[in-house]
């Protein structure tokens, strides 16, 4: 009955990040307002659906929904929730997966006891595991990754879970950081590669887990560290332990968190995101200087790296392009020109500040093409002299296989045309890439990044990369 | 956000039957709409929550949703279903499962095809199984009894899945109807001794199977005979087979489905059930005959009884108490005096009938005791005479472990008083029940029913009797 | 967003009444409770929309909503009611009049104080008074008759209140009962000829308005009397007067109100309810005999008179149409054979009963036959040898212009068609209706009652009657 | 039922506007469409509720409802809709105005042809002649000040409809602008002083109304010009026409609708938006000039000012405070520490550009002092060296009585407090506002705008000015 959700941002032509995570093992019972607002603080990493379980030893409780944090979850049923640990997801689901069964976490009940897991990323050998199981008697209700490691979880065999985590982690293969709330303890784990992110953050002397430092900053509380490539942490009231499920690979942490995913006010080891992206307009302005008067950001995604690049080149920096902020979330789109008629409700330029000058755009990435010649035809109509366009990261001409929205290849354009190519098609005067290069040079070459999008380095084979 | 679901029964001091059952296997692609019209047919065994599956061979889409038929399902989203087979499942759910998860049909995705699985009943043996299967790695979703059934059919070591049904239905202890969705079959089943019902129907050349017979004639089908105890039947489309997983027991089918559970209109082997509850009110005039000027039932359930009994009495049957129909899906009961409150919102008597006579007031059952004497009062205040109470059939003293709603054996008043302290309890000037031996009369000794809610003759040990 | 309200008994096909009025002025701050179960008791009478304004003095505070009373309010937002006096209505609105402007209460804001108004009929002169009101200034936001009453009740030249009172209700021609509720008072008034029905009841020492008398036996009242033709009533706490703006005409009271709209347990002047509906299935009994087996009623509508019918030719009285309660709000109907499903959703023929028996089906009334060859079809197909139909009214050979639903003539069956014509179109063997005579016994000629519906001897010209 | 409504923008501490109008009389029957995209551009306006009329001649079809155009309208209401013409309005409620009665546009009906009306501003003169309206025997059914008018244009002794509104017009005192939607004609004027805006577009050759020229570019139309003070235009199919029906006065346009209201993309006649925003940032610079490290705009409403501020000053201007951008619809908030809950959950700072930094933020106006300690305070957790507030409008020392929020002047924290005592209250290391010599230089002393807010000079009486 309940129609549509909330998507404001499918109008946007970017990647899709599949999760975010959150966890805490707190010595009070405010385990279920500090998972929401640190799942609230993590939003932008996927809006389908979000849930929390929460407990305190065998007891837990779970509610999932589809829709935002605050669509699911109010300040009445967060009442009805009692616990000192909690688990919290959110996603933003792959087309034609089953959303109900798949939504996070995942409750498994068992006469020893419950237990919830959640996950971000994407495993390469996931087919491969699930046939083995499946050939064993395993049972799937879902197409979660996690579900796998529940079944690897309990095979007889074990002598205790921490055991039993430590030799299923070893079977998977590709891209995750996980979450796991069992009993008395909250356990957070990345992949051997550390693909994904996962922040181990303190309030009030207990420990909390997230995908972003900025869960952490909104419910008061600081960061202690990033969870290692490998390492299992272990969350209990007060105390943090860690054991190593395996010796960590070379790190190859995703390029897009900085780029793209990440919250600006999120830090990674290597800087601030906010920070990073204005070094990458800055670095994109000693590649690319077109001739112009003002440069606009494409809101929000290219703010940071618009002022990075508008400081290097002494132009004036200008939010010429004004968000809507009131689209409501059941508003059902007009059937044809959908997309442009997305753009229009999202997007107004200012007019005065665009007529008759020559603007440079700056956006954050480029993915399928297919919203950007809108809004280029937006500055057109308000009267710009010439529109150029400048992507402060490089062509994305690679398929991910680590966990962002399954793009096939094909919809990528930058696999398909030539920067010209894609100029003509987007509608500008020019069009300027960061070189691979020049994103290198921030990044350190070869020092723990994955940038197989751009590169096809893939540092991990897949059942299925092409 | 979503508020409460539609209970309009709620008021109804009754059992409670778990859950009303649908499948099809068709010619057409009508599996959607005649499982629709099935399930809303035996919405009157569960209310809150429906779900359907169809497919074709291994392709199944599901839909689960907390109420009515006709809340879950509208003429939009079952055009989005296609297939030629279905099954459909609506029930009444325990106090404090969990209602999400325990959401039936229960639909099991593996890389060899998806199945589809829904049950009417309780297995007697379900704790047993399930420690036997979590031992060996087996990780449950939900505490249906229907999860331990598919975790035995995916064992390995069977050769195929008519065999593994085979076997694995004969490690199930307990009372049960099922109806199964794989490939290009769908499948029933009931328990050895036959407790709860299943019947095979038959439209256009194409089998059908339900609870009861009324969901056969509301989609314009017609009855072609019951399931055997024992007995898998399978449907294709145009053909029926069958083969037995054990030889049948002593047939034990439940007495309560004649008395209260099942529509007047439908029939199990012995009758109709309209007429035999006429006879089991007939057969209370010859056992109970206060003196009396009308006789008024209880309505719904008490309407074929009282029309037996007035009958046999040669007395005036009266419908006396008017029932409101117009209460809607999502109204809170005020928080005090909600019992009668309830009773009062649902029903009102006719004081001109009423006034200054003796009544008999008939009913089918009576279970707790916590609706009657609202009733009771309603008819005093409005002027009665007198008010004499039959029950046409006998004290309910014992626990079900079958299936019905899990009372515990305290909140049952006949194992707490005798008739006397029950008839001052509801306010009655006289109380009189059918005996069981009146009831055996009817229903014949011996011959293949389960009484034992009234005798305490529990043709089956279950892990908990007491 | 919010989709369809609860609509249960759209599929019968019986003229409409438009509405259901309560008022209430108590010593406590009950008046937001009492109304709500006082408009629930008369929810039969309107599905629709529901209202309530409750206030002391001045300050009136009012909800109106699409949908039934347990769907408008709540156990919470009827705690946000405060106040001694209320009103409230609930009503059936006709085809294409604006749903919401029109819905009731209507609630006059003045710098003087405020003024909450509803009605139950339709004024003969509304277009002519309206067309006045305007020429002089008056602005209308509904087609309400009440918004008519309002700008009478505000001309100026006035002394005080009742006086404008007085003279307004002088200048509405029609059928009308309404309740008004101002500063410390609530009135009631009917029209002269007594169309409508409106009620006297008290509680605890307070009075109350209805339109049926079901509503004060819900809330533990009792009937006073009915307010008389011409006659306005004043209530306040504790406190009943009276006075007349109109010498009485000769009474006209809906016969309809006895035959399908009231409650089978209310009561008006000249008797019950359901015994005055037994009464015309015993009359019916004397006028129409064919050769049967037993009596069916169509139920609910028919259940009285099927009762009379069945005891005065000594045959067997069974209820043999089960019609499903579980109709949720929200099911939109499949778009062919909407009627014939929608009648098939609600009833089904126990099939044992009929099969190879003559069956006589009883119903109070056949307005538009849109309905009856549905179910006389499925009688048919459950097996019945022969079907008879007898109605316990009158063919409806007029429309009406008091209040009622307004078909339009050329809808009314027995306005084209003669009796066996319609039988045909039924497809019975033999239909058999109350002859107006037979009818006019029962009600005495003359003697105060409108049956122009039948009869056409409108008692009032209309603007627009044909 | 409904639930809580789209409040996004609740948590900030500003002035509210009453409205948004919106109004077009096309060739072609696109008025639904158009008309919902120009609300949805003034939605910013206000977003308590929206209506849309539409019609052609005088068969009027209307829709209000609670929430945002988005919410009330989609693309399958829209379609249900129909016609040439159409007007619409957005609306900001007054607490404690009776919600449902005083949804806008209002919809007259009278034998003569129906009439819509909708408007923006405030009446002073409004009580009076209520009063007056009342005593000649008007009804009203709302607070509204368009509910005045239309009793106005409804008095007989008119010759047409045209003299009519002249005359009207005449009789209203205050501020309003108003759009009305009469048969084949569209409406729009001003009040003498021209306190609200109203903007005529064009569109293919047809003329529109908008409260701001941002709505006509969303749809691809330009600006024609600016209804004046005292004028009444017409628009029919392709043509615009226009007579006075006062002199204009000196003109009193709102200086806030400069400083706040208004869309930076939107004009008035003075300039563009976002650049007089700029300006007001650089005046503000050269008065207020604290020592720091950076400027951050409090978003989005300090943008403009605070890159106009950066720039004078020759300092970096940062986005060092991010919006959360998924706040649902539904979201109670909880009950303690309200308002410093909605400040976290809609922004966080980057703490990696604040830490050690002395940061200048920036703001409009600040009217209540609500907010921005909270602001500050979270400022000042992420490691700021001292915090200055810069505002870029005068201290709001006055209550507004001409459409503004009516606040009460005791809410105003500069009519408590002095400089000092806010900076203080607020926690800032220094405060400074734009002086009003500074305003005046901007936008001409005596030169038609009103900032009585600012400076008490009430360029009109109110019936209850202080």
């Amino acid at each position: 009955m309940e129609g549509k959700h909330f998507l404001p941002e499918k109008w946007e032509d970017k990647f899709r990040e599949e999760c975010g995570l959150f966890g805490v093992a707190s010595s009070k019972k405010d385990a279920p307002q500090l998972t929401f607002f640190g799942l609230h603080a993590l939003q932008h990493r996927g809006q389908e659906s979000a849930g929390i379980v929460v407990g305190n030893g065998d007891d837990l409780e779970g509610k999932k929904g589809a829709g935002l944090v605050t669509q699911v979850f109010n300040q009445e049923n967060l009442e009805d929730f009692h616990g000192k640990l909690g688990i919290g997801h959110v996603r933003y689901s792959m087309a034609g997966a089953n959303l109900d069964a798949n939504m996070q976490p995942l409750l498994i009940r068992s006469l020893k006891g419950s237990m919830a897991l959640a996950h971000n990323g994407n495993l390469t050998n996931g087919h491969e595991l699930r046939q083995e199981l499946e050939n064993n008697g395993s049972i799937f209700h879902s197409t979660l990754d996690m579900e796998i490691l529940a079944h690897l979880l309990a095979r007889p065999g074990f002598t205790d879970f921490e055991q039993a985590l430590r030799e299923s982690l070893l079977s998977l293969k590709g891209a995750y950081a996980l979450v796991i709330l069992r009993g008395e303890t909250v356990y957070g784990a990345r992949d051997p590669q550390g693909f994904r992110p996962l922040i181990i953050g303190e309030i009030d002397g207990d420990y909390m887990l997230a995908s972003e430092s900025c869960a952490f900053h909104t419910i008061g509380g600081r960061v202690v560290r990033e969870v290692e490539p490998g390492e299992v942490v272990k969350l209990r009231a007060g105390k943090l332990e860690s054991f190593r499920f395996s010796r960590p690979g070379p790190q190859k942490f995703c390029v897009f968190e900085y780029i793209y995913f990440a919250r600006p006010d999120s830090s990674f080891s290597l800087d601030n995101v906010h920070r990073i992206r204005q070094k990458m307009g800055k670095q994109l302005a000693s590649e690319y200087f077109p001739e112009g008067d003002l440069v606009i950001p494409v809101p929000d995604s290219g703010n940071s790296a618009a002022q990075g690049y508008a400081q290097a080149r002494g132009l004036p920096f200008e939010l010429g392009l004004i968000k809507n902020k009131y689209i409501g979330r059941s508003f059902i789109m007009p059937r044809q020109d959908m997309r442009e008629t997305q753009v229009k409700l999202k997007l107004s330029p200012i007019r005065e500040l665009i007529e008759n000058r020559r603007v440079i755009l700056i956006d954050d990435s480029l993915v399928r093409g297919t919203t950007s010649r809108y809004i280029v035809k937006m500055i057109r109509e308000a009267g710009a002299r010439s529109v150029h366009l400048g992507i402060s990261s490089p062509p994305v001409s690679f398929s991910c296989y680590y966990g962002l929205d399954t793009t096939r290849r094909q919809e990528l354009i930058a696999a398909r045309k030539n920067t010209a190519e894609i100029a003509e098609h987007v509608g500008v005067d020019s069009l300027g890439y960061l070189s691979l290069q020049g994103l290198q040079k921030l990044f350190g070459k070869d020092l723990g990044y994955c940038d197989a999008c751009f590169s096809g380095n893939y540092p991990l084979k897949t059942e299925c990369s092409n």
